[in-house]
């Protein structure tokens, strides 16, 4: 057992601090500025292009995928990066290119893609030449249970015909999103997990409409392509578009959540970090009744609960990083959905306890606390509520004690 | 002891009750669709007036006033009525002209304004003609401690002149705001709670500049006039605007916010029950796994507790108003910030578990719990965040076990 | 609606608040000498017989039964006395003879007991020249859930025969306790409700086995009785013993039940304002890190916050007073779920803030601290989990929303 | 990094574990047994003997100290094994010669004492012939704050005179226990950290009176000799028995406490795991209404809530071990100070639902529960309170955000 980073992690933390110093920070109200001057809502800012030239000029590029096609890492080496960029969420992830839903669809095209779909989207997507989302959640049914989803795919000749609706469909609305990967049924009479296929769907594709925008608390994260509602209206496209076999989704979707929520909750602690220095730096600054913030008891105490509540959670995102590469991503499946239900809440934790400490600042435009908590909470319900989360885990630990059947 | 209304509150429960029934809630989704189309993202919509002309003419009408001005209720009267709009509350409470931070303002001028003052804004206000905003918070100081306050006000001949910068002033880029009441520092040398004064601000008058709308998670609350955060510029007024005397800005403040905390207070319990009524509709229409969410011990350990915490609640709430009624504001005081301290707080956990049970559409603009949780969440801070009024009952419980002084 | 207490009310808690101070609170460092000297270790001391005889004869009587039987009082104005007896738990309330379990077993001989029973086991308890204990709970199962009860009681020519196992019965090992009501089944082939009664077993009926003493966090209780294991082994009693009819077991416990629990959580509140009193005190004799504990901010949190929550509970336990007094139990049956739920959890709270406070001297014998808080710990417990009533009283409140039946 | 144990660490984990499974799980009952037998109820019983000589015999001993003396384990290799000794505290430890206090004791005299106090006291407790104790907390000043503590430790020629009073000083009842170490100002006029010193006081000597067993939540812990109250009355003993040097006492006390403070986190880690066994025995075993507990969604919740905080507490621990071996115990202080507010907190929190789901039994004597609930209770008490600790994490953390003093 050893805690310290190896030396290729060691020396990439420190080119990608140094990026964060030189280019990332100092980006952050240049790109405020822009978003407030860009007239499309849902586009993308010329900041963020140029950032991700000079990441890419420095070899800060794709490490989330491994494998030939990315940035050669192992899920243990990429974690205490990913973490880093989370510190600045809204810019760092896709300067790297390492941003969702691109990188769960990257990875669902690496492993279940055909050559020719790799070719048409994987690789203009590995490098950021265009842009995806991933259409899986429904507004009618507890998506929660994959079961649930309505949205029919059928097989007409040649050709798939898709009908359902969708929402919170990540990014769809950024003018640069070139392709869905959509869930739908292909066989509602098959068994539960083999009733789901996915498929590639153009998002220029006839009777896909974009319906509007959704909000989470106010904010529609337009900066990244918002949160779409899609109609689909009798989609057809090739049956060659099929990504993987007919049955295959739910497969599919799991191989694809167990990276995302772990990249995700890497993400996390680093916007926990943030919100720790953001917390500290006011508290020296700031006082009310005769002291510095920082020497009221009540403050000290969020700030001590904030370190050993974001040191437990690092150390168990890295454990499962460690398992995803060491006996694969089935054999951390506990291990993903302990820190899916850990994360967000003990952050989305220390993120109201910085927000307090602000004042009205907190909840404003201002800080980026209040922006990050909606990120926060938004991750206790998206890629399957905690409650699923913890229900799931406790039959498996429970099954331990069951008696034997014969 | 009794826990019955009287028969008055009965009757008015009954009236509110029923054009909440008739008027309000059908007029929800007409409210949002004039909110979306209009031009002026500050500005009020036709609805709004349409629902006060109806209240008015059937006696509904600024209840919240105690004495000749207003309704002629008693806080314990007003309480359950105001519970009862806090169920639509960017409708209802607006509708029946009383609506913050109106409310507060016209107590003031009841209170404190001379005639010539209460013929000028009073009277407008009291009949919904113009609007109002109370500037007291800035961005550079922690002004939950008062004496923090660094707005200059100063005597200059028959004048006086206004130096400084506030935010979060709510409702003052309402095109129909017309008056502002601006707390800042008259004398910086005399003892701490006598260096504030209270003054009357033409919205128009020269050197009041509007900077920007603020933002509370994501939300500009544009509906009711925006969050604005506002320079003073050399802003001159006849010495006759003054409110009170020099010096009494404290007291006056002091004086607003007892009724002010406890109308939020009342509002946020209707807001809990709303919520509460959703998740059980949502529980019993929903199903996964196998069965309604109804059915889920979780699910139902949510609505028990936040039943329980609700009527623990509003119990405290009307025994405050109560000891308003029999002892006054002051001898109140304990109860006022016991409210203060467990109101919000409690009904932004039963949000956030109403949210959690409606899935994305929880976060969503579909539902109104999100934008209801991020105002019970700023009402954490608003008025002096928890911590301070915590801080100041304890050190009141103590006081009665510390030696008597010679 | 009003939250003064009638004029009986107050001249009653004058009386027991003069009584407490010039009696109780004196006694208990007797009581404590006392308990360490005895040598049945389950036995009552002397002092808590002078106690009731001056307590008799200052008409501190037998307040908690309504009606002829004894003290004349409703609901509403038992509360705030019983909530004064909570603050010395383990003397205010026997001196009164207002003490568990015999409370509730009066209540059932004046409401089921026959002319007969009452004459030979009421009049006693109401004199407390006796004892009494209430078997219900049974280790095998979980009784929680009513129709668990395994105790079988058959009739058998005139007689009824008792089998079964029952534990945690309070106060059975007093050598005072004379009689035992036993709930058991008659007729397992009955609808779920109809096939549990209640008998009446005098403690010296052969085949009654006291096992031994259950302890609660490792306390004893000796001085009220313990909390025994008993084994009923063919224990056989007339047929006449039966209290009400063959199978209203079930109706009788929870006629019980009701009162019970507001009982309980009357005192557990008195309770609370003992703890709040201990640490205060606490807080301004001592210093650590150069300040009286009484200035250290996390400490005034808690301070605030049991102030706060005591309230809540309080006015809870007040309403649900009057509802039965107004409604009846059974329509109090909401309320007395939320107390049972409110109450202990909250109560343990506050209990454990005043511990930490305490340091060491908090989890010991020189403080009442740690010994209350295991009471109140097992009130989360006895008669029925938190978890139970709060899955009943939520199924209660989604029925509301349920589809009407055609 | 790398989260495999080492190959040593593996075979110890596996003879440990055999160990257990043959030898201490199967003494358990006996224990309790031969516990309610004795006379002496501060006495150790025969099978605890019998234990060690086994568990010697296969090379488990004194794994917990480093160096020469000890087991030849580094804190990361003795962790896990620390760990599984939890899941039978009262046992396994002082099985394998590792039971605090003599554990601190023995690594004081190890790194602290002269070759002949090494002689004299060191060897017998390494091989468990005598136990000794450490008297440092005080009844009548807030010992976490080191500078009060008010025993005076005089010189008087060859001598040093002891006069004071000690409370919880745990095992000192154990007849077996010969040595105490004590902690005391012998300079009231030095800087604060050169106060005070350590001293070796033989327990038979003349002036020290050991009044009383301290209780905890109603437990003696006699099996382990108890928590005294020491008083120390005109002590006399030689001045070679100082340990180190005078003034040196404060650095002695936290050296002795990095350590103390993880093996306590190591083993309540061994006792949540054990909780959680328990809760999952329990819950496929019982059912209440209908069906078994563990299909109930509240226990699921509480058991999945206890798998991911476990696994958090566990690799903070083991990550601390680690620096605690790589760059020392200075150099862990924070981590120390970490895991010391995260573990007892959050396994009180786990004992809470396990003794919850276990019903009465769980606060009874037929289940571990509720005592082991009372160690960790304890434990955010003992060696400093949680709020102590994380006053001092906190003001670390602010530090690195204060300005530079030039």
């Amino acid at each position: 057992m050893d805690f310290a980073f190896d030396a290729k992690t060691e020396e990439l933390r420190s080119r990608l601090l140094a990026f964060m110093e030189e280019h990332v920070h100092p980006a952050e109200p240049v790109f405020a500025e822009q978003l407030a001057e860009r007239e499309d809502p849902w586009s993308s800012v010329p900041i963020v292009a140029r950032l991700q030239a000079e990441a890419r000029s420095r070899g800060l590029w794709n490490f989330f995928l491994p494998g030939e096609h990315g940035g050669g890492l192992t899920n243990l080496q990429y974690a205490p990066l990913a973490e880093i960029t989370g510190r600045s969420p809204q810019l760092a992830p896709n300067a790297l290119n390492c941003a969702a839903p691109d990188t769960g669809n990257m990875e669902v095209l690496a492993m279940f893609g055909t050559e020719r779909q790799r070719q048409e989207w994987l690789r203009p997507l590995l490098d950021a030449e265009i842009r995806s989302a991933f259409a899986m959640t429904e507004p009618d049914v507890a998506s929660s249970d994959a079961r649930n989803i309505a949205t029919r795919i059928e097989r007409d000749g040649d050709s798939y015909v898709i009908n359902g609706r969708k929402w919170y469909i990540s990014g769809a609305m950024n003018p640069s999103c070139r392709i869905l990967i959509v869930m739908g049924k292909t066989d509602p009479d098959a068994e539960p997990h083999r009733q789901q296929s996915m498929i590639l769907v153009p998002r220029d594709t006839p009777g896909v409409r974009i319906k509007r925008g959704m909000r989470v608390f106010g904010y529609s994260d337009g900066d990244h392509g918002g949160h779409a509602e899609i109609v689909f209206d009798n989609v057809r496209v090739p049956a060659e578009n099929l990504v993987g076999e007919e049955g295959g989704g739910f497969a599919i979707a799991q191989a694809r959540l167990g990276p995302g929520r772990i990249h995700h909750c890497m993400r996390l602690i680093g916007m926990a970090e943030r919100a720790i220095e953001l917390m500290c730096r006011r508290a020296v600054e700031r006082s009310a009744f005769g002291k510095p913030l920082a020497r009221q008891g009540v403050i000290q105490d969020w700030i001590a609960e904030s370190r050993v509540r974001v040191e437990q959670l690092r150390l168990l995102v890295l454990k499962t990083a460690w398992l995803m590469d060491t006996v694969g991503n089935q054999g951390a499946h506990t291990e993903i959905q302990s820190i899916k239900i850990a994360t967000p809440s003990s952050v989305e934790w220390i993120l109201d306890k910085a927000i307090q400490l602000h004042g009205a600042g907190g909840v404003s435009q201002d800080f980026p606390l209040a922006e990050l908590w909606a990120a926060a909470r938004m991750l206790r319900l998206a890629d399957g509520p905690d409650e699923v989360h913890k229900r799931s885990l406790a039959r498996r630990e429970l099954s331990h004690y069951l008696p034997k059947e014969a």
